[in-house]
């Protein structure tokens, strides 16, 4: 169930372009619902995943793995129940371990209670935290 | 300006012995004001130390630095300016370059984006990310 | 599935009103699911629709298609699933093309990823936005 | 800093009679920003008065310290700086304890620690919580 | 459908421990979705629990059924859709009444629409909330 | 106060090129923090920044003024102060009246409202509102 109607036609120059691109980079045959859907607008569908190859596919120099943890906490904490379901499988498929998924938990829940704490305690941030200060 | 009075009874058995285990466990002399605010409930001070100290100060499996950008990540979405401040100040302390920084800004900032993609669509999960399931 | 029953008594004085008023007003035989669960509460849900009917149904300054965009971008934003599905509809009813759907995707994304940036960088805001000081 | 100028026109009938009501009500000479910024919308203003008095100032089933406690909830959880601060002064002069505070942040804190989990783990809601179901 | 493989292996010592806990201070037989995905991480499964049952299951300063209703405002604030379907039927359970739930419901959506407004108009913060000023 | 240095180096070539855009595009000879807080990723400030002129100082479908007030839901949303700022001010220099503001706010707080009901009750959506079935 989704607002817009899932874009199936595979033959528009730009869709079918990305398609293709994302099959080969990801050295995959399967094209999740994300990218289905958000060719309803070719040229964001290509504007996002030029970001996300770029960004998450391609080596930089935080590795792949920690991306997609990364990628995982927003997610979580956005409540994005598809993204959290796609960025989980994907840290898996690099290496995520079940003893790090356990630890990413704990992190993510013990981040969200001390968020929680700080805003009931509305706790003034110290100025030593300050980047524009000499220090 | 705070929700509560900051606690400056450093005499008080339990808050002592946290401030002394931060002081120790961080190398500094230093006690953040979220501590300082905290021990309005020593108990709750004691069990949030204990926390951040086994997962984020002690080494595990996934690195501390990696730790801390995970934790940055929760606390900027949840717009928690305390946290975003205080955990930046310590991946730095960590080791993130400003390479890093850079890229983990694009990788949050692209998340919150297809997140609000997602969100806006509705799309389905694919069942394919189902753990439940036998694949 | 819900946290309260779908009241289905019809035949209560306040509700039999409002509902009438609904399909008077909105010129349709459907009630949407909002309707009926907040029937759990008939004062509330008079309260509701009288809010909805005289800023959203109402002609007033902004058009009601405009009207609706905003309030699909705070339903978003939320992450309400039910929210996004009707009042994405109900732009559509209101002549929200296809091409102003995908611009309003694309506004809300980059809005989402900005204000992301910001709260990672904890931008300080211009004196300049104030509208307390003389200008 | 604000993004309207704060109303200082008190001789707004809408606004006077408003303000006269605070007064009355809550037995005080001090009007909070909140209200004072709201003016800008006298008729908005005049509905929010009108939804406080009746809901939160009037005794109603749940006690007035009670609710203010469920107000405080949802303002920290929407990270509201300026609700946080009134609700829970408002609380404290209903007679909030230091102890009944010291509970409520780790109420709090464990609510938003065990729903990031929840959306972690996408846990699946079980058909035992379902209203709508006969039991 | 979760983003990890729900636990079904009730013989691990400590995942049996927290069970039958669980069992025996509700006076139950039933068991969850939330705890037996989180018995995918034993440890945490056991801090969890021990912090639900010490704050939310024993009898404390705050009555039970109050504390629930706090969670419920964090957990629906939170969009977690288990969390406010698990913490609501709980509410019923310790005779949370209709007429309650109703005026809950009125406080939540009083809260959000405040909170909203606050935030756009960008309310400053009264200094006589401060409580780290003497008064 | 921010977590990065605010950069000054305008001497940058990417930096200096945006920045004289931004004073033609905007016709203007002021350049707001964000801009100068962004300029600590150079690719990032460039890439943000033709997506903004593209989608929001470029005349497209939507009107200027529409866009600026949709950009301005999300950001009160997401509570991101500096956000609410910029773009409130840049919605009034595109003309948004006293009365356009009032009604805004009028829709947001609304939207908040009907937004915690529905995750209040977790109403579940309707069919009729699923755009990829045939109707």
């Amino acid at each position: 169930m989704s607002t817009i109607k899932r874009n199936n036609d595979n033959n528009h120059p730009i869709i079918k372009d990305v398609y293709d691109d994302i099959k080969q980079s990801r050295n995959t045959t399967y094209i999740g619902n994300f990218w289905k859907y958000l060719a309803f607008d070719p040229h964001l569908l290509k504007n996002v995943w030029s970001d996300v190859k770029n960004l998450m596919v391609k080596e930089t120099i935080i590795p792949n793995k920690t991306k997609e943890m990364i990628y995982m906490a927003v997610s979580i904490t956005n409540n994005c129940s598809y993204c959290t379901h796609s960025h989980t499988t994907a840290a898996k498929k690099l290496g995520m371990s079940e003893e790090e998924h356990s630890e990413f938990l704990n992190i993510v829940a013990l981040a969200a209670k001390t968020n929680q704490l700080v805003n009931s305690i509305q706790v003034p941030v110290d100025e030593i935290f300050d980047e524009d200060i000499e220090k």
